[in-house]
Parts: C-alpha cells; sequence; structure tokens
C-alpha cells in the first residue's frame, strides 16, 4: 500500500504522460518490492516556474536563461 | 500542534464540507491526544482526478467505469 | 481514496492512540465527503522535538519553559 | 541537496517575494548546514484560505473576523 | 528537477531494493517526461505499521490477520 | 501561519543547527511576507543516505566517492 508523491513543475505534462508515470511507479513497487498494486497510490503535483527554486533561483528565471 | 494534510481528488468538495474536515480533525487530535486546537494546523489539498493513481490508473478512468 | 498525513511531535503516542486517530480520521472522511473507507490512507510522522519548531523555537525548549 | 517546502496561503504574494523565499531559504541551508546551493531544492505551494484551518476553522473565517 | 517521495511500511526493504526504487523512478521520469536525471531527487519514507492506516485499521493489525 | 518542511540527509546536523534553521526560516517568512512567527511551523526530516536519491543514486554511493 505505497504512497507516491511526484512533483514536478507545470510545463504542459499531458494526460497520457501522467498515466505513464502512474501505471510505471505502480509497476515499479510490485517488482522491487512486491507491492499490491491495488492499493498502490500515486498523487502528481504540478508546481509553476515561479513556486520552485533550484540554486537559490526560480526555474521561470533559469528557463530565459536556457537552462 | 500537530500539522495534518488531507489531500482528496478535486470532485467538488464544498467550503462548508471543507470547514467540517477542519473541524473534526482538530478535534480528534484534542480528544485523542490532548493537542492544543489554537495550534493545530489542518491543509486540504485538492488534486485533478488525472493526477491521483490508484491500482496503476488514474481516477479519471476508473470514474468512467464507474469505480 | 483520500490520503491523510497526521505529524505530530514524538511525545509517547501509545498504539492505541494511534489506531483512535487512524480509526477516527476515517470516519470523518467517510460521513463528510463519503469517501470510502477501504482506500482511505493514513500516515501519523512522528517528529522529534528538536525538530519542530513553531514561534521560531524548538519545541525542546519550549517544553522545557513550560509551553 | 536539501528539498524544502513552504506552505503559505494564497493571498498574492509576487513573483519577487518568492524569489526571495527560495534565495534566503538556500542561503540559510548553505550559512546552517554548508549546503551545496547548486542541489537545494524549494518549493512553495499557495493554499487557499478555504483549504487552510488553524484553531479548528477556515483561515477564510479568521481573516472575515480580522484576525 | 523532479522531486518524488515515495512512502512505505518499514517491513525490511534492502539496500539494494531502494536503490532499484531510486534508479527505477528517476529512469522514468526521463522516459516519460524527458526529465534530467542529475537534478532528479527521490525520498524514500519508511513507515512503522503502527502508524499507517487503511481501511480505518493499522497495517499492523492488518497483517495479524494475514492481509 | 506558514508550514515549512526542510529534508535533510542525516549527517549529524546538531541540535544548535536545527534551531539556528528554525529561527532562520521563520525570520525569513515574517521578513519577506510578513507572517507572523507566533504560528510558523517548521518540521525537519532527517533521512538516511540510503533513502535519499539524486543523479538516480543512493546520497550513500555519492558520499564514498566523494561527491
Amino acid at each position: 500500500m505505497p504512497y507516491v508523491n511526484i512533483k514536478i513543475t507545470r510545463e504542459g505534462a499531458s494526460k497520457e504522460e501522467k498515466a505513464a508515470l502512474i501505471a510505471g511507479v505502480t509497476e515499479l513497487l510490485q517488482k522491487v518490492l512486491n507491492k499490491n498494486p491495488a492499493t498502490t497510490v500515486v498523487v502528481i503535483d504540478e508546481v509553476d516556474t515561479d513556486n520552485w527554486g533550484i540554486g537559490g533561483e526560480q526555474v521561470t528565471e533559469r528557463r530565459k536563461r536556457g537552462s
């Protein structure tokens, strides 16, 4: 019954891509730890680039510089 | 001074229902552990059904099948 | 299928008290939002008082002063 | 490589204020624990005042009373 | 630069199994969303079975019944 | 009433260092967003290096290579 929270920047992930993340993580937990897929929960948070920082800087600014 | 995070799918919980969750959890922590309501914090996250998976599948798809 | 995370300071909550929190939160979500208890997940984190701050101060220090 | 999550009520924090939080937390972790800024991640969540409770009550209601 | 938090019950996951989860999730995010592995962070929390509830009940109790 | 969660690897942060993080983050939120220190909550999680991954690899392994 694992719980997985995936946080990514909000930059247009499609419904299908999110479905692939959910399926892939659930399968990984079954393969590695024999966890029951039926009770594996995955929650994806999409975060505005103004609200995500790395290296002390907003991702919005990094993207402008091409990083 | 507990901190409680409640994650639910975004499917139309009303302001009154959210108030009832906040009041109920705060009361529960006071009753069970004698925690001071004044410093009990509750945060509710509503998550799109595309972003919530269980059983390796998006809730959006489960809802379509009537689950 | 809600997910609830309860964070409390590590100050001797018993197994029975934790069971009461789990049962109480699950029931609250069923009562208020008609959520299915079978897929409601509750995770309790107990945090050392050195690692919890409020008012800019460790709980360890507040406890010494009787707060 | 610390990860910091800051949750605040959604009440109009500007892009510049969020940048200041990101820079400030990253600097603090470098100063106190010598953590490498390049791999320090900061995520800011802004939460609706209906979804944030303290003292068993929604912040929306507290704001109405001037708290 | 995704951040992934995996919560599992503390039931003896080995160092190698945890390494497989970290590698697998990082690879999945690269494959599905083209995320840079160098800045993908994965944190695994192992939670005591007394502190994890599902169906309104502690996992400790469920395990005793063979669930 | 912000809530801040700081996750760091468990590598010997002292009580004083943790106090400095708590005080520093609380002060930052007051300075930048005028948040009331009295209701600012900070929780520090220390995570085993086997349970923290970056670049698809456990921090334990990175430390062995001197990273």
